[in-house]
């Protein structure tokens, strides 16, 4: 195949996991304005997000090159859980999460000059009870400002703390790969 | 604390998973015959090969020092597929998983001069279709000839041919860890 991949992404895990897959690609991002129209969905939200990471690089694409933008959130209860803002936040959300099941969403959007497939997977994570202690030392020692939902499931926290996955566990890990990997085949 | 803790397995799987708990431990393992009392349910294996793994230390422990043992094998259909003989039984058992549900399961047994706890933990795994090519790529290029099944859920194999997870995505790599951590709390 002659096209050339780009992954619209900064985060280190999306790297990895279409590594894993085989892919050959670049990573490059535009900063968009991570916003959504009021009132969307939860669930919708990650693909809207991923198609504005996409789309940003509209108008600068040879017509073999494919972007890939990818957004990930967390929701609990309904209510969304993004990026922590620092340290109180972070512990704040990791103790909502705990004891309870969320899902986490990724959406993704796939964009050539020719053609746009979006789609986004869902799945179910179950953490067990976390103690105020366990919750300071993961957030103290591992720092996840930078993950949606305050945690990683491949840290020290996925370990001791996710009793269950139901769907795709690389999906929680930042892109639904596999699926990305069928995408890509028919695109 | 001031126990020590072996872990009897020479997997590099476990050793992670066990470091990604944060526990501190050595790494020793008995050859121990990996066979099972005729007519015993798949599901009761591993269970039984951990303890007879962990066992294999009684008579040389300290009274501060717990051993981990473990087994992982692959169930589809009520067969037990374990570790492939050569390159054909490794394509023959990944065209047998290919397009279908199956189950890990791992058993775990830690072991002290003063107490045993035995578990297993069972996590279903489903495949996509895969092509002849696919399965020869895999195995030319990964070599899975000592995993269960044939296949690393970590690998090339995982990202482009699992569907969705069901249970501990972490027993799939080789040890039930969340269930590991809260056993030993407990030990």
């Amino acid at each position: 195949m002659n096209r050339k991949i780009i992954l619209a992404s900064k985060s280190p895990r999306r790297f990895e996991l279409m590594k894993m897959a085989g892919f050959e690609f670049t990573v490059d991002s535009k900063n968009v304005e991570e916003n959504h129209p009021k009132g969307m969905a939860p669930q919708l939200i990650p693909a809207s997000l991923a198609t504005k990471k996409a789309k940003a690089f509209l108008g600068e694409l040879d017509d073999d090159t494919v972007v890939i933008g990818a957004d990930t959130i967390v929701i609990l209860d309904g209510v969304i859980y993004e990026k922590p803002n620092d340290r109180e936040h972070a512990i704040e959300m990791l103790a909502a999460l705990s004891g309870k099941m969320h899902e986490v969403v990724t959406g993704v959007c796939i964009l050539s000059n020719k053609k746009e497939v979006v789609f986004s997977e869902t799945t179910k994570v179950y953490f067990n009870p976390f103690t105020r202690a366990e919750i300071e030392y993961y957030v103290d020692n591992y720092k996840p400002f930078d993950k949606a939902g305050s945690y990683a499931c491949q840290e020290w926290i996925g370990a001791i703390g996710i009793k269950k996955f139901d769907g795709d566990y690389f999906n929680v890990v930042g892109l639904p790969i596999n699926r990305v990997y069928h995408e890509m085949k028919n695109f």
